[in-house]
Protein backbone atom coordinates (compact mmCIF):
# COMPACT_ATOMS: atom_id res chain seq x y z
CA UNK A 1 0.00 0.00 0.00
CA UNK A 2 1.52 3.10 -0.98
CA UNK A 3 0.86 7.19 1.21
CA UNK A 4 -1.88 8.01 -1.31
CA UNK A 5 -3.74 4.88 -0.62
CA UNK A 6 -3.51 5.19 3.57
CA UNK A 7 -4.55 8.75 2.86
CA UNK A 8 -7.94 7.61 0.63
CA UNK A 9 -8.29 5.02 3.75
CA UNK A 10 -8.48 7.65 6.22
CA UNK A 11 -10.28 9.78 4.46
CA UNK A 12 -12.85 6.86 3.38
CA UNK A 13 -13.58 6.12 7.07
CA UNK A 14 -12.74 9.59 8.66
CA UNK A 15 -10.54 7.69 10.96
CA UNK A 16 -6.42 7.07 11.78
CA UNK A 17 -7.34 4.33 14.25
CA UNK A 18 -4.90 1.46 14.06
CA UNK A 19 -6.00 -1.44 16.07
CA UNK A 20 -3.32 -3.19 18.23
CA UNK A 21 -3.80 -6.84 18.09
CA UNK A 22 -1.84 -8.01 21.06
CA UNK A 23 -3.87 -11.00 21.97
CA UNK A 24 -2.83 -12.63 25.17
CA UNK A 25 -4.76 -16.24 25.53
CA UNK A 26 -5.03 -15.13 29.19
CA UNK A 27 -6.84 -12.09 28.79
CA UNK A 28 -9.68 -13.37 26.05
CA UNK A 29 -12.40 -14.52 27.09
CA UNK A 30 -12.33 -18.05 28.34
CA UNK A 31 -14.95 -18.82 26.33
CA UNK A 32 -13.09 -18.63 23.25
CA UNK A 33 -10.26 -21.11 24.93
CA UNK A 34 -12.93 -23.90 24.22
CA UNK A 35 -12.32 -23.38 19.89
CA UNK A 36 -9.47 -25.12 18.06
CA UNK A 37 -7.79 -21.82 18.11
CA UNK A 38 -8.82 -19.14 20.40
CA UNK A 39 -6.39 -16.73 19.58
CA UNK A 40 -7.21 -16.45 15.79
CA UNK A 41 -11.43 -16.87 16.84
CA UNK A 42 -10.61 -13.68 18.96
CA UNK A 43 -9.28 -11.58 16.10
CA UNK A 44 -11.33 -12.74 13.92
CA UNK A 45 -14.12 -11.71 15.84
CA UNK A 46 -12.53 -8.26 16.91
CA UNK A 47 -11.58 -7.28 12.87
CA UNK A 48 -15.06 -7.98 11.71
CA UNK A 49 -16.46 -5.58 14.90
CA UNK A 50 -13.67 -3.09 14.17
CA UNK A 51 -13.18 -3.41 10.89
CA UNK A 52 -15.44 -0.03 9.18
CA UNK A 53 -13.56 2.16 12.40
CA UNK A 54 -10.10 1.42 11.23
CA UNK A 55 -7.05 1.56 9.14
CA UNK A 56 -5.02 -0.41 10.80
CA UNK A 57 -4.18 -3.54 12.80
CA UNK A 58 -1.24 -3.54 14.25
CA UNK A 59 -0.27 -7.71 15.60
CA UNK A 60 1.86 -7.37 18.34
CA UNK A 61 4.71 -10.04 17.25
CA UNK A 62 5.47 -11.07 20.83
CA UNK A 63 2.34 -12.30 22.33
CA UNK A 64 1.63 -14.68 19.06
CA UNK A 65 5.66 -16.10 19.33
CA UNK A 66 4.82 -16.63 23.44
CA UNK A 67 2.85 -19.35 21.93
CA UNK A 68 5.06 -20.87 19.73
CA UNK A 69 4.28 -22.76 16.37
CA UNK A 70 0.59 -22.69 17.35
CA UNK A 71 1.22 -18.47 18.08
CA UNK A 72 2.41 -18.04 15.02
CA UNK A 73 0.08 -20.23 13.17
CA UNK A 74 -3.16 -17.87 14.20
CA UNK A 75 -0.79 -14.68 13.45
CA UNK A 76 -0.53 -16.05 9.43
CA UNK A 77 -4.18 -16.54 9.45
CA UNK A 78 -4.96 -13.41 11.18
CA UNK A 79 -2.78 -11.81 8.34
CA UNK A 80 -4.38 -13.84 5.55
CA UNK A 81 -8.16 -13.38 6.71
CA UNK A 82 -7.22 -9.01 6.91
CA UNK A 83 -6.55 -9.23 3.53
CA UNK A 84 -8.91 -11.31 2.38
CA UNK A 85 -12.02 -9.75 3.92
CA UNK A 86 -10.75 -6.06 4.43
CA UNK A 87 -7.82 -6.18 1.29
CA UNK A 88 -7.85 -2.02 1.98
CA UNK A 89 -6.64 -2.17 5.32
CA UNK A 90 -2.76 -1.88 6.24
CA UNK A 91 -1.25 -4.62 8.55
CA UNK A 92 1.96 -3.51 10.98
CA UNK A 93 3.66 -6.53 11.87
CA UNK A 94 4.97 -4.72 15.39
CA UNK A 95 8.19 -6.70 15.55
CA UNK A 96 10.70 -4.06 16.70
CA UNK A 97 13.35 -6.22 14.75
CA UNK A 98 17.40 -4.86 13.19
CA UNK A 99 20.56 -7.07 12.60
CA UNK A 100 23.40 -6.89 10.45
CA UNK A 101 22.41 -6.72 6.67
CA UNK A 102 22.22 -10.31 5.83
CA UNK A 103 19.97 -11.18 8.87
CA UNK A 104 18.03 -7.92 8.08
CA UNK A 105 16.97 -9.32 4.32
CA UNK A 106 15.82 -12.80 6.22
CA UNK A 107 13.56 -10.65 8.34
CA UNK A 108 12.24 -8.86 5.52
CA UNK A 109 11.62 -12.05 3.14
CA UNK A 110 9.80 -12.95 6.49
CA UNK A 111 7.21 -10.39 7.43
CA UNK A 112 7.02 -9.41 3.83
CA UNK A 113 7.03 -12.54 1.45
CA UNK A 114 6.28 -15.26 4.02
CA UNK A 115 3.79 -13.06 5.53
CA UNK A 116 2.07 -10.31 3.73
CA UNK A 117 2.39 -7.84 5.86
CA UNK A 118 2.50 -3.68 4.90
CA UNK A 119 5.11 -2.93 7.35
CA UNK A 120 7.23 -3.59 10.53
CA UNK A 121 8.41 -1.53 13.30
CA UNK A 122 12.11 -1.34 13.04
CA UNK A 123 14.43 -0.42 16.00
CA UNK A 124 17.48 1.86 14.74
CA UNK A 125 20.44 1.31 17.10
CA UNK A 126 22.10 -0.75 13.93
CA UNK A 127 21.99 1.64 11.83
CA UNK A 128 21.60 2.48 8.30
CA UNK A 129 22.41 -1.53 6.87
CA UNK A 130 19.96 -2.74 9.37
CA UNK A 131 17.35 -0.83 8.21
CA UNK A 132 17.60 -0.50 4.35
CA UNK A 133 16.86 -4.12 3.42
CA UNK A 134 13.14 -3.82 4.20
CA UNK A 135 13.06 -0.79 2.01
CA UNK A 136 13.84 -3.05 -0.71
CA UNK A 137 10.22 -4.00 -1.03
CA UNK A 138 7.92 -1.82 -3.03
CA UNK A 139 4.89 -0.63 -1.53
CA UNK A 140 6.35 -2.20 1.97
CA UNK A 141 7.56 0.19 5.05
CA UNK A 142 9.63 0.64 7.72
CA UNK A 143 8.52 2.26 11.18
CA UNK A 144 11.25 2.90 12.93
CA UNK A 145 11.56 3.73 16.65
CA UNK A 146 12.21 7.54 17.15
CA UNK A 147 10.86 8.42 20.58
CA UNK A 148 8.94 5.66 22.29
CA UNK A 149 6.52 5.86 25.14
CA UNK A 150 7.82 3.76 27.93
CA UNK A 151 9.49 5.06 31.32
CA UNK A 152 13.17 3.32 29.54
CA UNK A 153 12.95 5.82 26.62
CA UNK A 154 14.74 8.39 28.84
CA UNK A 155 18.16 6.08 29.13
CA UNK A 156 19.37 6.78 25.79
CA UNK A 157 16.36 8.68 23.71
CA UNK A 158 17.28 11.75 25.15
CA UNK A 159 21.37 11.06 25.16
CA UNK A 160 22.56 14.69 23.31
CA UNK A 161 24.76 14.23 20.75
CA UNK A 162 27.74 16.28 21.07
CA UNK A 163 28.91 17.36 17.66
CA UNK A 164 25.33 17.87 16.23
CA UNK A 165 23.59 18.87 19.24
CA UNK A 166 20.80 16.48 18.51
CA UNK A 167 19.13 14.14 21.27
CA UNK A 168 19.32 10.41 19.72
CA UNK A 169 16.06 10.46 18.59
CA UNK A 170 16.06 13.47 16.86
CA UNK A 171 19.88 12.24 15.34
CA UNK A 172 17.47 8.84 14.30
CA UNK A 173 14.93 11.00 12.95
CA UNK A 174 17.52 13.23 10.68
CA UNK A 175 19.88 10.41 9.63
CA UNK A 176 17.15 7.90 8.59
CA UNK A 177 15.94 10.46 6.00
CA UNK A 178 18.78 9.72 3.83
CA UNK A 179 17.90 5.97 3.63
CA UNK A 180 14.05 6.45 2.88
CA UNK A 181 10.63 8.91 2.17
CA UNK A 182 7.68 9.60 3.45
CA UNK A 183 6.63 7.15 1.03
CA UNK A 184 8.49 4.28 2.69
CA UNK A 185 9.07 5.11 5.84
CA UNK A 186 6.93 6.11 9.33
CA UNK A 187 8.02 6.67 12.71
CA UNK A 188 7.15 5.43 16.21
CA UNK A 189 6.40 8.41 18.47
CA UNK A 190 5.35 8.09 21.98
CA UNK A 191 1.99 9.76 22.43
CA UNK A 192 2.51 10.74 26.27
CA UNK A 193 5.54 12.98 24.51
CA UNK A 194 3.02 15.29 22.94
CA UNK A 195 5.29 18.24 23.49
CA UNK A 196 7.65 16.94 21.56
CA UNK A 197 5.03 16.11 18.76
CA UNK A 198 5.62 19.72 17.14
CA UNK A 199 9.16 19.33 17.40
CA UNK A 200 9.47 15.81 15.61
CA UNK A 201 6.82 17.50 12.68
CA UNK A 202 9.16 20.07 12.30
CA UNK A 203 12.07 17.84 11.11
CA UNK A 204 9.42 15.44 9.15
CA UNK A 205 6.67 16.84 8.11
CA UNK A 206 5.43 14.35 5.56
CA UNK A 207 6.18 11.35 7.26
CA UNK A 208 3.14 9.24 8.85
CA UNK A 209 3.64 8.96 12.58
CA UNK A 210 2.65 5.49 14.43
CA UNK A 211 1.57 6.93 17.72
CA UNK A 212 1.20 3.98 20.51
CA UNK A 213 -0.38 4.49 24.05
CA UNK A 214 -3.57 6.64 23.21
CA UNK A 215 -6.25 5.25 25.58
CA UNK A 216 -9.85 5.17 23.62
CA UNK A 217 -11.04 8.76 24.71
CA UNK A 218 -8.25 9.93 26.46
CA UNK A 219 -7.74 14.33 25.96
CA UNK A 220 -4.53 12.77 24.84
CA UNK A 221 -5.93 12.37 21.09
CA UNK A 222 -6.57 15.86 21.19
CA UNK A 223 -3.19 16.98 22.00
CA UNK A 224 -1.41 14.27 19.78
CA UNK A 225 -3.65 15.66 17.10
CA UNK A 226 -2.90 19.32 17.51
CA UNK A 227 0.71 18.23 17.49
CA UNK A 228 0.98 15.66 15.04
CA UNK A 229 -1.41 15.70 12.14
CA UNK A 230 -0.47 17.43 8.91
CA UNK A 231 -2.19 18.03 5.45
CA UNK A 232 -2.63 14.03 4.59
CA UNK A 233 -3.32 13.39 7.86
CA UNK A 234 0.39 11.82 8.72
CA UNK A 235 -0.58 9.67 11.57
CA UNK A 236 -2.11 6.62 13.05
CA UNK A 237 -2.66 6.24 16.18
CA UNK A 238 -3.10 2.68 17.84
CA UNK A 239 -4.84 1.79 20.62
CA UNK A 240 -4.83 -1.99 22.55
CA UNK A 241 -5.90 -3.10 25.42
CA UNK A 242 -8.54 -0.02 25.77
CA UNK A 243 -10.40 -1.88 22.68
CA UNK A 244 -9.80 -5.35 22.24
CA UNK A 245 -10.28 -6.06 26.19
CA UNK A 246 -13.04 -3.44 26.48
CA UNK A 247 -15.13 -6.46 27.70
CA UNK A 248 -14.15 -9.87 29.03
CA UNK A 249 -18.09 -11.31 28.29
CA UNK A 250 -19.61 -12.47 25.40
CA UNK A 251 -19.79 -9.17 24.38
CA UNK A 252 -16.71 -8.36 23.85
CA UNK A 253 -16.98 -7.62 20.07
CA UNK A 254 -19.49 -5.76 20.04
CA UNK A 255 -18.00 -3.37 22.91
CA UNK A 256 -14.54 -3.64 21.15
CA UNK A 257 -16.44 -2.37 18.08
CA UNK A 258 -18.39 0.44 20.08
CA UNK A 259 -14.89 1.78 21.55
CA UNK A 260 -13.64 1.72 18.50
CA UNK A 261 -16.57 3.73 17.02
CA UNK A 262 -16.62 5.93 19.44
CA UNK A 263 -12.47 7.06 18.76
CA UNK A 264 -13.21 6.77 15.18
CA UNK A 265 -16.20 9.65 16.05
CA UNK A 266 -13.40 11.26 18.33
CA UNK A 267 -11.02 11.16 14.98
CA UNK A 268 -13.45 12.70 12.44
CA UNK A 269 -14.62 15.00 14.21
CA UNK A 270 -10.63 16.27 14.46
CA UNK A 271 -10.04 15.64 11.01
CA UNK A 272 -12.90 18.01 10.22
CA UNK A 273 -11.91 20.53 12.82
CA UNK A 274 -8.16 20.50 10.81
CA UNK A 275 -10.16 20.70 7.17
CA UNK A 276 -8.42 17.78 6.34
CA UNK A 277 -12.14 16.49 5.49
CA UNK A 278 -14.91 18.43 4.42
CA UNK A 279 -17.43 18.65 7.31
CA UNK A 280 -20.80 16.32 5.35
CA UNK B 1 22.84 -21.99 33.38
CA UNK B 2 25.19 -19.87 35.33
CA UNK B 3 28.40 -17.57 34.94
CA UNK B 4 30.22 -20.85 36.89
CA UNK B 5 29.14 -23.47 34.63
CA UNK B 6 29.35 -21.82 31.71
CA UNK B 7 33.53 -21.13 32.59
CA UNK B 8 33.95 -24.55 33.61
CA UNK B 9 32.51 -26.13 30.07
CA UNK B 10 35.17 -23.45 28.63
CA UNK B 11 37.68 -25.30 30.56
CA UNK B 12 36.77 -28.78 29.62
CA UNK B 13 36.48 -28.11 25.71
CA UNK B 14 39.45 -25.52 25.56
CA UNK B 15 37.04 -23.19 23.68
CA UNK B 16 35.42 -20.52 23.79
CA UNK B 17 33.60 -20.88 19.72
CA UNK B 18 30.12 -20.46 19.52
CA UNK B 19 28.55 -21.58 16.46
CA UNK B 20 26.19 -19.31 14.77
CA UNK B 21 23.62 -21.44 13.25
CA UNK B 22 22.29 -18.95 10.09
CA UNK B 23 20.55 -21.85 8.60
CA UNK B 24 19.66 -20.70 4.98
CA UNK B 25 17.45 -23.13 3.20
CA UNK B 26 19.44 -21.75 -0.06
CA UNK B 27 22.72 -22.43 1.08
CA UNK B 28 22.55 -25.78 2.48
CA UNK B 29 23.66 -28.99 0.49
CA UNK B 30 20.88 -29.78 -2.48
CA UNK B 31 20.57 -33.40 -1.35
CA UNK B 32 19.20 -31.86 2.00
CA UNK B 33 16.40 -30.95 0.36
CA UNK B 34 14.75 -33.98 -0.35
CA UNK B 35 14.65 -34.73 3.85
CA UNK B 36 11.47 -33.88 5.79
CA UNK B 37 12.62 -31.16 7.43
CA UNK B 38 16.33 -29.80 6.00
CA UNK B 39 16.72 -26.91 8.79
CA UNK B 40 16.68 -29.47 11.14
CA UNK B 41 18.69 -32.07 9.52
CA UNK B 42 21.47 -29.57 8.36
CA UNK B 43 21.39 -28.53 11.71
CA UNK B 44 21.70 -31.93 13.46
CA UNK B 45 24.35 -33.12 11.40
CA UNK B 46 26.31 -29.79 12.17
CA UNK B 47 25.59 -30.54 15.81
CA UNK B 48 26.94 -33.70 15.66
CA UNK B 49 29.95 -32.77 14.57
CA UNK B 50 30.79 -29.39 16.32
CA UNK B 51 29.61 -30.06 19.76
CA UNK B 52 33.42 -31.70 20.81
CA UNK B 53 34.81 -28.01 19.70
CA UNK B 54 31.90 -25.76 20.79
CA UNK B 55 30.58 -24.23 23.87
CA UNK B 56 27.39 -22.47 22.58
CA UNK B 57 25.36 -22.41 19.74
CA UNK B 58 23.86 -19.31 18.51
CA UNK B 59 20.40 -19.79 16.20
CA UNK B 60 19.68 -16.44 14.36
CA UNK B 61 16.15 -16.43 14.52
CA UNK B 62 15.44 -14.31 11.14
CA UNK B 63 16.40 -17.67 9.50
CA UNK B 64 13.85 -19.56 10.87
CA UNK B 65 11.50 -16.79 10.81
CA UNK B 66 11.82 -16.61 6.75
CA UNK B 67 9.90 -19.90 6.54
CA UNK B 68 7.14 -19.34 8.56
CA UNK B 69 5.80 -22.47 10.64
CA UNK B 70 7.96 -24.70 9.14
CA UNK B 71 10.61 -22.69 9.63
CA UNK B 72 10.11 -22.32 13.78
CA UNK B 73 9.10 -25.92 13.95
CA UNK B 74 12.70 -26.48 12.31
CA UNK B 75 14.19 -24.30 14.89
CA UNK B 76 12.16 -25.59 18.50
CA UNK B 77 13.24 -29.09 17.24
CA UNK B 78 16.70 -27.98 16.86
CA UNK B 79 16.94 -26.35 20.74
CA UNK B 80 14.93 -29.79 21.69
CA UNK B 81 17.89 -31.55 20.18
CA UNK B 82 20.60 -29.79 21.73
CA UNK B 83 18.83 -29.54 25.25
CA UNK B 84 18.40 -33.92 24.79
CA UNK B 85 21.80 -34.67 23.01
CA UNK B 86 24.10 -31.97 24.73
CA UNK B 87 22.84 -30.30 27.85
CA UNK B 88 25.96 -28.62 29.00
CA UNK B 89 26.22 -26.69 25.66
CA UNK B 90 24.74 -22.91 25.93
CA UNK B 91 21.76 -22.25 23.41
CA UNK B 92 21.90 -18.50 22.47
CA UNK B 93 18.94 -17.36 20.68
CA UNK B 94 19.93 -14.57 18.38
CA UNK B 95 16.76 -12.26 18.66
CA UNK B 96 17.55 -8.30 18.76
CA UNK B 97 14.26 -8.17 20.55
CA UNK B 98 13.33 -5.61 22.77
CA UNK B 99 10.00 -3.59 23.57
CA UNK B 100 7.69 -2.21 25.59
CA UNK B 101 7.70 -4.12 29.64
CA UNK B 102 4.46 -6.26 29.16
CA UNK B 103 6.22 -6.91 25.56
CA UNK B 104 9.23 -7.77 26.40
CA UNK B 105 7.81 -10.15 29.01
CA UNK B 106 6.01 -12.05 26.49
CA UNK B 107 9.41 -12.16 24.24
CA UNK B 108 10.98 -13.73 27.57
CA UNK B 109 7.98 -16.55 27.65
CA UNK B 110 8.65 -17.23 24.33
CA UNK B 111 12.59 -17.71 24.45
CA UNK B 112 12.97 -18.86 28.48
CA UNK B 113 9.63 -21.06 28.72
CA UNK B 114 8.19 -22.17 25.47
CA UNK B 115 11.88 -22.69 24.16
CA UNK B 116 14.38 -23.73 26.07
CA UNK B 117 16.90 -21.00 25.22
CA UNK B 118 19.37 -19.79 27.77
CA UNK B 119 19.70 -16.23 26.61
CA UNK B 120 18.35 -13.80 23.84
CA UNK B 121 20.01 -10.81 22.20
CA UNK B 122 18.48 -7.60 23.34
CA UNK B 123 18.48 -4.05 21.71
CA UNK B 124 18.82 -1.93 24.09
CA UNK B 125 17.49 1.34 22.29
CA UNK B 126 14.07 1.15 24.64
CA UNK B 127 15.94 1.25 28.29
CA UNK B 128 15.93 -0.58 31.23
CA UNK B 129 12.28 -1.23 31.43
CA UNK B 130 12.49 -3.03 28.03
CA UNK B 131 15.35 -5.27 29.32
CA UNK B 132 14.12 -5.79 32.70
CA UNK B 133 11.48 -8.43 32.43
CA UNK B 134 14.01 -11.10 30.47
CA UNK B 135 16.44 -10.65 33.79
CA UNK B 136 13.56 -12.16 36.09
CA UNK B 137 14.36 -15.86 34.73
CA UNK B 138 16.57 -17.45 36.71
CA UNK B 139 20.43 -19.02 35.31
CA UNK B 140 19.00 -17.02 31.79
CA UNK B 141 20.49 -14.57 30.56
CA UNK B 142 20.25 -10.82 28.34
CA UNK B 143 22.96 -10.12 25.65
CA UNK B 144 22.58 -6.75 25.11
CA UNK B 145 23.55 -5.02 22.01
CA UNK B 146 26.30 -2.62 23.09
CA UNK B 147 28.92 -2.02 19.81
CA UNK B 148 28.31 -4.08 16.78
CA UNK B 149 30.50 -5.03 13.90
CA UNK B 150 28.14 -3.40 10.53
CA UNK B 151 28.83 -0.29 8.89
CA UNK B 152 25.88 1.23 10.39
CA UNK B 153 27.18 0.84 13.91
CA UNK B 154 28.66 4.16 13.29
CA UNK B 155 24.91 5.77 12.85
CA UNK B 156 24.31 6.17 16.57
CA UNK B 157 26.58 4.08 18.64
CA UNK B 158 29.71 6.32 18.62
CA UNK B 159 27.38 9.83 19.43
CA UNK B 160 29.16 10.93 22.28
CA UNK B 161 26.57 12.66 25.18
CA UNK B 162 27.38 15.81 25.72
CA UNK B 163 26.12 15.36 29.47
CA UNK B 164 28.55 12.48 30.29
CA UNK B 165 30.96 12.51 27.35
CA UNK B 166 30.43 8.56 26.78
CA UNK B 167 30.16 7.63 23.71
CA UNK B 168 26.34 5.92 22.85
CA UNK B 169 27.67 2.28 23.72
CA UNK B 170 29.42 3.12 26.20
CA UNK B 171 26.47 4.42 28.12
CA UNK B 172 24.73 1.28 27.21
CA UNK B 173 27.32 -0.41 29.05
CA UNK B 174 27.46 1.76 32.23
CA UNK B 175 23.77 2.31 32.58
CA UNK B 176 22.70 -1.61 32.42
CA UNK B 177 25.15 -2.49 34.77
CA UNK B 178 22.46 -0.63 37.39
CA UNK B 179 20.14 -3.22 35.95
CA UNK B 180 21.55 -7.29 35.87
CA UNK B 181 25.00 -8.68 37.16
CA UNK B 182 27.79 -10.44 35.33
CA UNK B 183 26.11 -13.39 36.18
CA UNK B 184 22.74 -12.61 34.07
CA UNK B 185 23.79 -10.51 30.91
CA UNK B 186 26.36 -10.36 28.76
CA UNK B 187 27.60 -7.44 25.98
CA UNK B 188 27.53 -8.24 21.90
CA UNK B 189 30.60 -6.49 20.69
CA UNK B 190 31.45 -6.54 17.51
CA UNK B 191 35.12 -8.06 16.72
CA UNK B 192 36.00 -5.88 14.37
CA UNK B 193 36.26 -3.15 17.08
CA UNK B 194 39.37 -5.17 18.76
CA UNK B 195 40.78 -2.35 19.67
CA UNK B 196 37.40 -0.58 21.41
CA UNK B 197 38.09 -4.03 23.63
CA UNK B 198 40.28 -2.89 26.09
CA UNK B 199 38.09 0.23 26.28
CA UNK B 200 35.19 -1.74 26.83
CA UNK B 201 36.87 -4.46 29.90
CA UNK B 202 37.50 -1.66 31.56
CA UNK B 203 34.11 -1.06 32.07
CA UNK B 204 32.63 -4.30 32.30
CA UNK B 205 35.72 -6.60 33.41
CA UNK B 206 33.81 -9.16 34.58
CA UNK B 207 30.77 -9.97 32.12
CA UNK B 208 31.18 -12.10 29.52
CA UNK B 209 31.12 -10.49 25.87
CA UNK B 210 29.56 -12.46 22.42
CA UNK B 211 32.32 -11.40 19.66
CA UNK B 212 30.38 -11.67 16.20
CA UNK B 213 32.04 -11.57 12.92
CA UNK B 214 35.55 -13.51 14.02
CA UNK B 215 36.52 -15.98 10.89
CA UNK B 216 37.49 -19.33 11.55
CA UNK B 217 41.56 -18.53 12.00
CA UNK B 218 41.66 -15.06 11.10
CA UNK B 219 44.33 -12.94 12.75
CA UNK B 220 41.21 -11.38 14.29
CA UNK B 221 40.82 -14.38 16.89
CA UNK B 222 44.21 -13.06 17.93
CA UNK B 223 43.47 -9.45 18.92
CA UNK B 224 39.67 -10.48 20.21
CA UNK B 225 41.98 -12.61 22.69
CA UNK B 226 44.59 -10.28 23.71
CA UNK B 227 42.02 -7.24 24.66
CA UNK B 228 38.78 -9.12 25.67
CA UNK B 229 40.09 -12.44 27.66
CA UNK B 230 39.30 -11.95 31.59
CA UNK B 231 40.33 -14.46 34.02
CA UNK B 232 37.55 -16.66 33.77
CA UNK B 233 37.67 -16.38 29.75
CA UNK B 234 34.88 -13.82 29.63
CA UNK B 235 34.67 -14.28 25.76
CA UNK B 236 31.89 -16.12 23.65
CA UNK B 237 33.30 -16.07 19.88
CA UNK B 238 30.82 -16.89 16.98
CA UNK B 239 31.58 -18.20 13.96
CA UNK B 240 28.51 -18.74 11.63
CA UNK B 241 29.21 -18.98 7.73
CA UNK B 242 32.81 -20.32 7.91
CA UNK B 243 31.97 -23.23 10.10
CA UNK B 244 28.89 -24.39 8.79
CA UNK B 245 28.98 -23.66 4.95
CA UNK B 246 32.38 -24.88 5.29
CA UNK B 247 31.43 -27.29 2.43
CA UNK B 248 28.77 -27.59 0.33
CA UNK B 249 28.84 -31.35 -0.58
CA UNK B 250 28.41 -34.81 1.43
CA UNK B 251 31.30 -33.69 3.54
CA UNK B 252 29.33 -30.82 5.02
CA UNK B 253 29.32 -32.11 8.40
CA UNK B 254 32.31 -33.13 8.61
CA UNK B 255 34.03 -29.72 6.99
CA UNK B 256 32.19 -28.46 9.46
CA UNK B 257 33.72 -30.13 12.35
CA UNK B 258 37.36 -29.79 11.04
CA UNK B 259 36.67 -26.15 11.14
CA UNK B 260 35.56 -25.89 14.76
CA UNK B 261 38.33 -28.34 15.94
CA UNK B 262 41.14 -25.76 14.07
CA UNK B 263 39.12 -22.85 15.69
CA UNK B 264 39.11 -24.71 19.35
CA UNK B 265 42.50 -25.71 19.02
CA UNK B 266 43.71 -22.04 18.76
CA UNK B 267 41.35 -20.93 21.21
CA UNK B 268 42.56 -23.68 23.16
CA UNK B 269 46.09 -22.32 22.91
CA UNK B 270 44.95 -18.76 23.67
CA UNK B 271 43.77 -20.32 27.14
CA UNK B 272 46.77 -21.65 27.64
CA UNK B 273 49.24 -18.72 26.76
CA UNK B 274 46.72 -16.24 29.11
CA UNK B 275 47.21 -18.94 31.73
CA UNK B 276 43.55 -18.87 32.00
CA UNK B 277 44.08 -23.32 31.52
CA UNK B 278 46.95 -25.08 32.60
CA UNK B 279 49.31 -26.02 29.90
CA UNK B 280 48.70 -30.32 29.69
Amino acid sequence: MNAQQLFDQIKKKGSFLCVGLDTDIQKIPAFLLDTTDPVFTFNKEIIDSTSPYTVAYKPNLAFYESLGVSGLNSLEKTVHYIRENHPDIFIIADAKRGDIGNTSSMYAKAFFKTMDFDAITVAPYMGEDSVKPFLEYKEKWVILLALTSNKGAFDFQYSKDTESGERLFELVLKTSQKWGTYQNMMYVVGATKAEELSAIRKIVPNHFLLVPGVGAQGGSLQEVAKYGLNSKCGLLVNSSRAIIYASNGNDFAIRAGEIAKETRDEMLDLLEVNSILQKQ
